[in-house]
């Protein structure tokens, strides 16, 4: 297999990542993907930068065998805790742990995308993890120093996605409680810092209504990967027959639940998948 | 170290645990305990019967290195597991994973406390593990073939407790919105079935009024492990000194953060505990 057909690797803590596995494919059809969901010990974003670098290193372990030509960190917990470990290589974090290749994350494509929205007062949206860390506004600061960043952790968001109270009152009340503090602030634009957000967009714009911008990082990341894709920066794989354009994407996760399978193939639709796959990616140390 | 003076290890997925301990300490005073928090892997409930399974064995593992003299398993979701593997067992599942002593779960003790209630309509939230395994249902008609059993899975409940809403107009909404198909079939007592719920207890008697009884797995367990101690079943530990009996508790969790120490300060309040250990019981395997 050549490099330009290897597959681009995405992994995220569960269904978040599939956002951006979702932008992916629209954005560039015709590469190969591979998802991994590591919905056994999910979700990051409330643990400790410590277990999520643990977590992280396993999965590129084992995305890592499969070869791919990229990673792409799907979940904004996880590329929070390596963007904070090497702030020098924000834009494709490389060589960590043994892979030779890009490691895409979600936080600069982010970024850019809201300093092109204009706005100077801009909020996040994130985990506990992810706002903790502070990388949002630190690289949004060094992007241009007269930005103001107001940020809040939202960690109820997550369940109510896994929930699937997508477009429900209950949730607007949860999403309008942690939206209240930024608006006090002004805030022009808003950063949707966590993978599985962009699913509660219809909430998000009932709340805010039309004067703040949204912000979806999904999107964000997969115009950076297919920029590199055409500007060589990445090997593009060869336009294919459009029959070979609806070849099943890989998805492996590594709790053995079927709840995942059928929320994976209703996000992804009307794209399909191969059945999903289950891997132990930590097995059990005996001696532990 | 005699029998008599081992502790009594209780573990859970997080902080829910701690309302067991809680109700272990007030039950029996004397005795040592040690507490572990799978905190890097939570929650447990959302995730299948094959992973928890996995983490149950390595948190049995690491707790059986401190010589205890019983496991309390003061999680629903582990304890449903445990059960549906060995019925026969209910009462005491022993001789699992190689540790030699009684192992107690909250779903007996549980059942046994709503069928004192005299309740013949019986309600059940929990996990979506602890619902979709049916364990509480088979054992109620067990004891009672007359019982009616409604039963409804609430995944919110756990991350809104950890969240810190406690009693909290938007979590009395989430409560009413899982309890309202309970109510529709007239149940006059409900379990409590995963061990965060305590800790909502508020917003449980708001939302339910004084006509249904709650029923608290916490305090249930308690006085089953109690009455082992008074019977002479487990080895009780000699009275000590008044001023022995605040001894600090061995607390140990998965996850490095710190989130963890201040909650359980607050909900163990006025014990208190050593100051809590990290431990790594699911070291990366190189070759994984």
């Amino acid at each position: 297999m050549s490099v330009a057909q290897q597959p681009i690797a995405v992994f995220d803590s569960g269904l978040g990542g599939l956002s951006v596995l979702k932008s992916c494919l629209a954005r560039m059809p015709s590469e190969n993907f591979i998802y991994l969901g590591d919905t056994a010990r999910l979700p990051y974003g409330s643990k400790s930068a410590e277990t999520i670098l643990r977590y992280v290193q396993q999965n590129v372990n084992f995305l890592a065998t499969h070869k791919p030509k990229a990673i792409v960190v799907a979940c904004n917990s996880a590329s929070t805790v390596l963007s904070a470990l090497a702030p020098e290589k924000n834009l494709g974090l490389s060589n960590l742990f043994g892979f030779e290749g890009p490691v895409y994350n979600v936080i600069e494509p982010g970024c850019q995308t809201a300093l092109h929205t204009g706005a100077k007062r801009i909020g996040l949206l994130g985990t506990k993890a992810t706002v903790a860390s502070q990388v949002y506004l630190k690289l949004l600061k060094k992007l241009d120093a007269k930005i103001e960043v107001f940020a809040n952790a939202a960690p109820l968001l997550v369940p109510l996605v896994e929930e699937g109270w997508l477009d429900d009152p209950l949730t607007n009340l949860v999403i309008h409680r942690y939206i209240q503090p930024l608006l006090h602030h002004n805030i022009e634009s808003l950063i949707l810092g966590c993978t599985h957000y962009p699913f509660l967009r219809s909430s998000f714009k009932k709340v805010l209504g039309s004067s703040v911008s949204l912000v979806d990082s999904a999107i964000a990341i997969a115009e950076k990967i297919g920029q590199d894709l055409d500007s060589g920066v990445l090997a593009k794989n060869p336009n294919v027959l459009a029959s070979q354009t609806s070849s099943p994407i890989e998805i492996y996760c590594t709790d053995a639940g079927n709840t995942f399978q059928s929320m994976a193939s209703q996000l992804l639709a009307p794209i399909t998948t191969a059945p999903i796959r289950w891997v132990d990616i930590a097995p059990i140390s005996r001696d532990a």
